[in-house]
C-alpha cells in the first residue's frame, strides 16, 4: 500500500497492474468433475504459444479491478425487478436526484469552506510579511514565509503520505478510469476525502504551484461515492431505499456528476463542467446524464452565489470581493480584425508545442520522482518540503531583483498598496512607487493570474519581470506536480500560460491591437489546450471565467490550434499519467492493427476457460474458487436434448457466473444432495438480490465440510444468461468496440462451428486482452503494422 | 412520392413504413440448393404464431432504409484498407477537416444570404405600409400588406410542393432518424437545398409564424451531404479522393458536424450548436467528432462576424445594425436574490404545463392538416395561402384595437419611429405617441422578439396588448407549423413563451425586482424546454444569444423545471414528429418489459431466416434476390471439418453479405464452373472495394443467362466476416442496447446449444424487429408490464 501513496505507483510498464482474469477451456477427459482437480495444473491446452503473456502481465500485483457495469441478468435479479412496485421505481427516481442534488450541494459548500480557509490563512501570511517588509525586517520576513509554508507543506504532505496516499496528486485520471471501468482501490473513501479536503487547503495555502481545482473535482467525486454507498465503507447506513445503488452502474452515474460539480465548484462554471465530465472524463453518456449532471451543477453554482452574496457584506474575514469568477474580464471592450488573426494563430501555435513540451518533461519528472518516492514515506515528505523551501525562497528573494516602477496615475486601481491582494503592490519600493515582480510572486495564485489577466495596465509589468515569471513557474510547473500533497494541474499551466501569452503581447507591440490582459488569457488558454487537449469544455470554462461572450471566436481558434499542434507530439497528460498509474484504460478507437486479428486468435493464445457445469459438484467449485483468480466463470449445461431437433448430446451455453455469488452460494450452503434443478422458491427463499451483491466475501472465509464437498450446487437461477458473446471469427477491432460501447467485464467466445464435438464456448475476454499493449506482447508480429497511423 | 411532401407522410400508426428485411432459416430437408426455388413458398417453419406480423408491418410502403453505420470487414474491405498507404490516410485525414471547413464556410455564406435577403424583403414591405399608414389609407395598407405576403407565400409553397416535397417543414427530425440508421429519401439532395433556401426566404419574409432556424439546420446538413458524396447525384464529382467518403459512417460524421453549423448559424451560438447536435439530434458520439463539429461551428462564427462587420458600414441594404446576436440583453444589470426564486420557479412550471399542451394540440392539428394535406398538391398551396391569409389580416388590423400611448422621454430608444424597425412604432397614432401592438406585430419575427425582450421598458406594452399577441401567436404556432413551406419552430415557441413570460412580468408586478424583458426571455426558454425538453444545449444557446452570462444559474433553473413539468405529460415535439412519419427510430433506454423477452423468442415470431452457402449456385442467388427484399443474409458453410477436433459434418457461419454485393457479383460475372474457393488475386482483379460500395444498382437491371443460372458464385471474399451475434437466449433489453450502441443494421442470432444438427443460425434482427411497437403487436401479453415505467 505504501507505494501507491506517490503520484505514480508503478513505474514499470503500462499494463502492469493487472486484473487477473483468464480461463481454461475444460478438455474432454477433464469432463468428469471427480477426476478434474483444479490443484493438478489445467492449463494442458495451450495451443499455438508456451507461455500466456496475457494472464502474466503483472498478474496480482495490485489490486486493481474492473467494474461490472453490465446488468446480470439472472433468475434473482429478473424477479428483484419484477417485483418492484410503482412506488419502488418511483423511489429510485427520486433517490436519484435527490443523490444529484446532495452532491452538488455539498460540492458547493465543500469548495466554500476551502475557498474561505486558503483566503483566509494565505491572507494573514502576506499580510504579516507586509508587515516585516515595511519594517525592512527582510530577513525575518524571510524566515516567517518559509517557516509558514514549511509547516503548511509538512502538514499536508504528512496527512496525505500517513493517512491516505491515493489523495496525493489530482485524481481527476483515476475518476477517468473508474468511469472507463477500471476500480482505484480506496480512491473514494472518507479518509481520502478528508485528506484531500485538508492537504488541499494546507498545500495551496503554502504558496505551491499546484491549485484546489482538481482536487476539488476529486473531492465531488468522493462526496458522490460515498453518498451513493451510504457512508464510509465501516459505518454504513443500512438505509433500504440506498439498495438500489447498490451496483456499479448507479455509482458510475453519480460520481459523474461528481466529477462535473467539481468543476463547477472550481471555476464557477456549470456548463463548463457538464462539458468537461463529458468530454475528458466520462467514457459512457447518455442524454439522462447529461441532465443530471446539469442539475448537480446548478446547485452547485446557486450555493456558491449564496456563499458571495454572505461574503460581500465582510462576514468572511480577509476572503473579500474576489468571488469565485476569478478571472473576470467582461469589462474588457474586445474590438477585433482580421489582422488580429496572425497573433491569435502564433498564440495557438506556440501553446501547442510548449504544452506538448511541458507534457514531454513532466512525464520524465515523474518518472524520476517515482524512484525518490518508492523509497518510503520520510522520502516522500521530504521531498514535497524541499519543493516548498524552493518554492518561499524564490516567491520571496526574486522580487528584490526588480527595479521599483513609478505609479501612474492612469491607473484604475490603487498604487501602490500594501493590501493582501492588490495589483500594484509597493513591497521594498518608497512611497509612490510599486515592485510589479512582488504583485506576481507574493500573493496567492488565484491573485496573481487576476493581476497578469488584468486588463488596460499594459505598462504595468516590465518584460524581465514577466520573463522571470515565466521561467521560475516553468520550473515550479515541473517540479511541484508529482509530490505527495493534493494537487491540481489546471493552475500551473495556466500561471505558466498566462506569463507566456502576456509576454508574447509586449513582443507584439504596435502591431496588433488587443489588450495584453487579453493575451495572457488567449496563453492560458493555448497552454492548457497544448497540455490537456480539450476544446469544447476548455472553451466554455474559459468563457464563464472570463465573462465576455466576444472572445468566444478567438478562444476557439486558439484551443483548436494548441490541440492540433500538440496532438502531433504526444498524447495528453491525463493519458500519460493514466498509462504511468498502469491503469488498464481502454481507448474510443481500436488501433489499425487490430482488424487483423480475431478473438479466436487471441483466446488460442491464452490459458483455457475454466467451465462450470449448470449443477456442479462443490469441491469442484471450491477448487475453481481457490486456485483461479478469474472473476466469473462461464456455465455449461452438458447433454442436453434440443428442442424442435433430433439432435442429442448437445451442449447449452447457460450463461455467466460471477464469482461473488459462487462464494455467496457455499456460504449460505445452497446445497443439494442430488443433481436435479431447484425450483423458483428454494431460489428465492435462500437469496435476495441485495445480498448477492455483496463483494467483499472471499472464499477462504466460507468453511465448506468433507460431507458438503460431495453435494452439488445448482448454478442455473444465479447465472447471467444473457452474457455478451463474439463469435471466434471477430476482429479484435470490433470486438474492443463492442466492449467499450456496452461497458463490458467479460465477454464470452462462442465457436463459429456447429456439430459435434465443438466446445461450446471458445473462450472469454476481459479488459486486460484488448488493451493494444498486452496483444502486441503476445503477438510481437502485429507491432510491424503499427506504424501505420490511426484514421478514424 | 406525393404523398412524403406534406410535413406528415402516414397518418397510420407508427412503424408503418418499414425497411423489409427479414429472413428465413433453412431447414433439414431444404439444404440441397436445387429442390429449393424461393418462387415456392420459403416460409414453412413457423414454430409460434401463425402470422409474421413483425415483417408484415407496412412492408415496402416506402422506400426508408436503414444504413450501415457497422464497418463492413469482408476480404476487399481488408485489402483496400491494407493497402492504403500512409499518403492516402493523410489525405483521408485532410479531407475530413476540409470538409467540416467547408459545411462551416458555405453554410455560413448561405445564412449570410438569407439574412440578408429577408431583411430587405421584409423591410421594403413594412417601409411601404407605414407610407399607406402615413396617409391614411388603411385599406390599401392591408390590400398590398395581404398581397405581398400572399404572393410570398405562393411562391414558397409551390416550390415546396412541386419541387421538393421533403424541404417542408423543419427537417430536424429527419436529420435525428438519419444519424440514428433512418435514412429517409430525397431528404439531403441538391433540390431539398434550394428549395428549402429559397422557400425559406419566401416564408420567413410573408411574415408567417415560423422561423429560419429549423431550415437553416437542414441546409447545412444538405450541404454536409452534398459535399461528402462529391456533388448532387447526377452529377457527382468524380474526385479520387471522394471514395473514402462513399460509406454510411463518414456521412453521418459529416451531417453532424451539419446540423450544429446550422444550429450556430442561426443563433450564432457555436457551443450551443455543438450541444445541439450533442444533446437532441446525434445518436453515436465520439471525443473526435465533438472537435470537428467545434471546428465547423468555430468557421461559421468566423464568417459571420466578417459579414457583420461588413454590413456595419451600410453596404446591406436595410439590414442595419441587427447583426446575429438577436437578442442581446448583456446591458441588463441582473440583480436577484435568494426571492426571485419563486416567480422563476414559476415561470418553469407554466412553462412546462404550456409546452406539453402545445406539444399535445400540435400533434391533433398535425393529424388533421395530414388529411387535408394528402389530397394533393393544390390543396396544400390553399392550406398554406390560408394561414398566410388569416396571419397578414390578424398582422394588420389587431393593432387598431389598440390604444395609442404617449411616449415617455424616458425611454432610451426614440419614441415614436416610423422606420421599418424600433421599439416605439408611430402606426395610426398621433405625433408623440406609439402603437405597442403594431411593434409587435407590424414587424419580422426577429424584431418583435427584440422588442419583447426589451430591457428598461416596463411600461411600454399594455397587458391588454401583450394578451392579444400572446392568444394570436398560439394559434398561429398551432395552424402554421404543418403547412407545406420550409419552417422552424423555435422561433413561433420563442415568440408565445416571450408573450406569456412578459405578461407573468406584469402580475407579479412590484413582487419582484427582476426585468419584464428578463422575465419575457425566461418565459421564451420555458416554452422551449417545455415543448423540446433541451436542457444544456437550450440553456447554452440561450446564453450565446442574450450574451449575458449572469442568466445562467436561473436559466438553469427555469429548463429543468419545464423539462421535468413537460415530461409528465407528453414526449418531446421532435419525438412527437417522428413517430407521425412513421420513422423508425431506436430510443435509448430500451422499455423495461424487454428484459421478458428473448432474441430467440423474437426469432420464432417471425419467418424463417434465408441463408445463403458460402459457394452458392446463381439461380439460387437470383431467386433469393428477386424473391425476398431482405438487405442482407447470412452465409453458411456446410460439412466443414472443424479444426483440432474430431467432429465433421459440422456447419461454420462465415458471415453475412449485403444484398448490393450479391448483385454486384452477379453483375460482374463473377462465376466458376465448378464448386471451389477462388483465390484472392481472383477477386482483386474482378472488384474493387469502392464500386462494391455502390448501392443504386437493383436486381432487375442484371441480366443473368439460362447457362450462367447453372454455374456457382463463391460468396466467402464478398462476405462481412465479423457480423455482430447475439445468442438466442439474450434478452431484448440488452440486445437493443448492443445494436443502437454499435450501430447495427443486422444482428445475426445464434444458438445456444452446440451439437450436431443444431442449425448454424437462429435467426436476424433489424431496427424494425427491436422497436417497442413492433414487438407489442407479435406479443400482445408483454402490454400488461408495459404500465411499468421506466427506471433508467
Amino acid at each position: 500500500m505504501e507505494d501507491d501513496s506517490s503520484l505514480l505507483a508503478k513505474p514499470e510498464a503500462p499494463g502492469t497492474t493487472v486484473e487477473p482474469e483468464p480461463e481454461a477451456v475444460v478438455d474432454e477427459e477433464e469432463r468428469d468433475p471427480e477426476s478434474n482437480s483444479l490443484n493438478q495444473p489445467l492449463l494442458k491446452r495451450n495451443r499455438t504459444l508456451s507461455t500466456n503473456p496475457l494472464a502474466l502481465v503483472g498478474a496480482s500485483v495490485s489490486h486493481i479491478e474492473s467494474l461490472d457495469y453490465e446488468i446480470n441478468e439472472n433468475d434473482l435479479f429478473k424477479h428483484d425487478w419484477r417485483s418492484r412496485s410503482r412506488v419502488q421505481v418511483l423511489q429510485y427516481i427520486f433517490l436519484k436526484w435527490l443523490l444529484a442534488f446532495l452532491v452538488g450541494l455539498l460540492t458547493g459548500l465543500i469548495a466554500t469552506l476551502i475557498n474561505l480557509a486558503i483566503e483566509n490563512i494565505a491572507g494573514y501570511k502576506l499580510l504579516a510579511i507586509v508587515g516585516f517588509i515595511q519594517e525592512e525586517r527582510y530577513l525575518s520576513g524571510l524566515v516567517f514565509f518559509t517557516g509558514v509554508n514549511f509547516s503548511l507543506t509538512l502538514s499536508a504532505a504528512v496527512l496525505c503520505v500517513c493517512f491516505a496516499p491515493t489523495a496525493a496528486g489530482p485524481g481527476i485520471p483515476e475518476i477517468k478510469a473508474y468511469l472507463n471501468g477500471v476500480d482505484t482501490p480506496d480512491m473514494f473513501g472518507a479518509n481520502t476525502l478528508l485528506v484531500k479536503i485538508f492537504g488541499s487547503i494546507g498545500a495551496v495555502s503554502a504558496g505551491l504551484d499546484l491549485g484546489k481545482e482538481g482536487p476539488l473535482v476529486h473531492i465531488s467525486a468522493c462526496i458522490a461515492s460515498l453518498l451513493a454507498q451510504g457512508g464510509p465503507d465501516n459505518y454504513r447506513l443500512k438505509w433500504r431505499w440506498l439498495r438500489y445503488f447498490n451496483n456499479d452502474r448507479d455509482r458510475r452515474d453519480i460520481i459523474t456528476c461528481g466529477s462535473s460539480s467539481g468543476v463547477c465548484a472550481a471555476f464557477r462554471a456549470p456548463v463548463g463542467g457538464v462539458l468537461f465530465a463529458l468530454e475528458e472524463v466520462a467514457t459512457w453518456w447518455r442524454s439522462s446524464l447529461l441532465w443530471r449532471t446539469f442539475f448537480s451543477t446548478a446547485v452547485v453554482v446557486v450555493v456558491l452565489r449564496a456563499f458571495i452574496e454572505v461574503c460581500n457584506s465582510g462576514k468572511c474575514g480577509l476572503f473579500g470581493t474576489g468571488g469565485l469568477i476569478i478571472f473576470d474580464v467582461s469589462d474588457v471592450k474586445v474590438s477585433y480584425h482580421a489582422m488580429d488573426l496572425i497573433p491569435v494563430i502564433i498564440i495557438g501555435i506556440i501553446g501547442g508545442l510548449l504544452g506538448s513540451l511541458y507534457n514531454h518533461v513532466l512525464h520524465k519528472v515523474l518518472r524520476l520522482y517515482n524512484l525518490i518516492n518508492q523509497k518510503g514515506k520520510l522520502h516522500k515528505v521530504l521531498l514535497a518540503l524541499g519543493v516548498s523551501l524552493f518554492t518561499s525562497v524564490c516567491q520571496y528573494c526574486l522580487p528584490f531583483l526588480a527595479q521599483c516602477r513609478p505609479c501612474d496615475p492612469s491607473f484604475r486601481e490603487p498604487c501602490p498598496t500594501n493590501d493582501r491582494a492588490g495589483n500594484f503592490k509597493q513591497f521594498n519600493c518608497p512611497a509612490g512607487h510599486y515592485n510589479d515582480l512582488a504583485t506576481l510572486l507574493l500573493t496567492t495564485n488565484d491573485d496573481a493570474v487576476r493581476n497578469i489577466f488584468s486588463s488596460h495596465t499594459s505598462s504595468e509589468f516590465h518584460h524581465t519581470s514577466i520573463l522571470i515569471f515565466f521561467a521560475l513557474y516553468c520550473i515550479l510547473g515541473l517540479i511541484t506536480f508529482g509530490i505527495a500533497v493534493p494537487s491540481g494541474l489546471f493552475l500551473p499551466i495556466i500561471l505558466m500560460g498566462s506569463g507566456y501569452g502576456r509576454l508574447l503581447g509586449m513582443l507584439m507591440g504596435s502591431y496588433t491591437n488587443l489588450d495584453q490582459g487579453l493575451y495572457a488569457v488567449l496563453g492560458a488558454a493555448s497552454l492548457m489546450s497544448g497540455s490537456m487537449r480539450m476544446t469544447v469544455s476548455l472553451c466554455v470554462i474559459f468563457l464563464e471565467l472570463t465573462n465576455n461572450l466576444l472572445l468566444l471566436p478567438i478562444t476557439m481558434i486558439v484551443l483548436l490550434i494548441a490541440k492540433t499542434v500538440g496532438d502531433c507530439f504526444n498524447p495528453s497528460i491525463y493519458d500519460i499519467i493514466l498509462e504511468l498509474k498502469g491503469l488498464p484504460f481502454l481507448d474510443a478507437n481500436p488501433e489499425p492493427w487490430m482488424r487483423n486479428l480475431t478473438v479466436g486468435e487471441l483466446a488460442d493464445a491464452k490459458p483455457p476457460v475454466v467451465t462450470l457445469c449448470g449443477i456442479e459438484k462443490v469441491s469442484r467449485i471450491v477448487d475453481v474458487l481457490k486456485n483461479t483468480t478469474h472473476n466469473a466463470f462461464p456455465v455449461v449445461d452438458e447433454d442436453v436434448l434440443v428442442p424442435g431437433t433430433v439432435a442429442t448430446g448437445a451442449t447449452e451455453l447457460h450463461g455467466l457466473i460471477l464469482r461473488a455469488h459462487l462464494v455467496q452460494a457455499l456460504k449460505k450452503k445452497w446445497f443439494l444432495t442430488e443433481k436435479r434443478r431447484t425450483l423458483d422458491w428454494e431460489v428465492r427463499e435462500k437469496f435476495n438480490w441485495v445480498e448477492l451483491s455483496e463483494r467483499e466475501l472471499k472464499i477462504e472465509q466460507v468453511a465448506v465440510t468433507r460431507q458438503e464437498m460431495e453435494m452439488y450446487v445448482d448454478l442455473h437461477p444465479l447465472t447471467n444468461t444473457t452474457p455478451y458473446t463474439v463469435v471466434e471469427s471477430m476482429s479484435v477491432a470490433k470486438a474492443m468496440v463492442l466492449f467499450r460501447q456496452v461497458g463490458l467485464r467479460h465477454m464470452l467466445i462462442v465457436p463459429k462451428y456447429q456439430g459435434a464435438g465443438v466446445p461450446a464456448i471458445v473462450g472469454i475476454l476481459t479488459r486486460q486482452d484488448l488493451r493494444a499493449y498486452n496483444i502486441l506482447t503476445a503477438f510481437p508480429h502485429l507491432a510491424s503494422h503499427k506504424e501505420q497511423g490511426k484514421h478514424n
